[in-house]
């Protein structure tokens, strides 16, 4: 059995960001050296997330206004978590959006449906944060 | 290592359906003859989810009223994804549910507790979509 | 390639907590032996979660509320699954926080960011119930 680890850094402008990191996965199993396997790509912090959806402009706005329908980040007052700390609703958007992916690696290749692609989901930023890439297989 | 790797397809006259696929995922297995490992199942689109719950009908119209009311698939424009399409709360309801199950093999048997079964989940059907299977382990 | 299989044991004094199982974990992953991998750790019942975020009491605070606005517990005559059961709401809070997930081995240890911690979610307990702790690799 092979196994292959890479952190991916981001350093996200706004608070709240989705960027597509599905290239930087690819390469990750190029890199391996995998044929047969499974891939990990989880979130290092508890206010992002990795997920799999539609990379389409109009639908990430549609999960912003949805993220914040769900679960508003202000005002800060209305969770306890939000002592020292303002983030309360970074936790549970990273909760609906999932921490985690894992992904079927067949012939060396992302075994993905036609529009899967992979984003990491940054809901507290403005810091440098990343996400885990483990690869294990053949 | 073994590795072993099928498709299942779907087509639902309805546009939003629950499919237990348990039986399938078991047959693959005991085809793959993988006795120890993981497998995973995921939604190849990214309008649909693979999930484990209950297999129960009063359950599934919980899962519908529930889904609807945080995700309703009208007024469709209320989504600005739903310019050239209607499904943007497929993508969310889906995100809802999930994308992938992992489950343990252990023994050439899915590792589940008492009532837990796989679903595929709809939520924008009436065409040909597909879950993915994928088994690794010995 | 190496397996390891251990089920956790919970009953709850309350119909919902959060229970911290990372030491269990670890212990686990101490006793398989494996350097290099992948742990899935899942709840084997259907409304409870296991889920990965951060050991405050503040937020464990915000995410009963949370949980409760979403998918309420009452009326229980609001769910149609709530015939001769009345749980129909921790199997939708358990939807919401996740079955499973699945973690990085890295020379033997969980491969974690800063404040990763492992729970397990109980949505309706006062009885025994349990999660798998499943982990292959090498």
């Amino acid at each position: 059995m092979k196994s292959f680890r890479k952190e991916l850094w981001f350093n996200t402008s706004k608070r709240r960001e989705l960027i597509n990191i599905t290239h930087e996965v690819q390469a990750c199993l190029a890199e391996s050296g995998i044929k047969e396997g499974l891939i990990l790509v989880n979130a290092m912090h508890i206010t992002a997330s990795v997920f799999i959806n539609d990379d389409e402009p109009g639908l990430h706005h549609d999960f912003e206004v949805w993220l914040e329908k769900l679960a508003p980040e202000k005002p800060y007052s209305q969770y306890q978590h939000n002592g020292f700390e303002d983030n309360a609703d970074a936790h549970i958007k990273r909760t609906l959006m999932g921490r985690e992916v894992v992904v079927a690696v067949t012939d060396g290749k992302m075994d993905f449906g036609p529009w899967e692609q992979i984003f990491y989901g940054e809901f507290d930023g403005k810091r440098r944060k990343r996400a885990l890439v483990k690869i294990i297989g053949e």
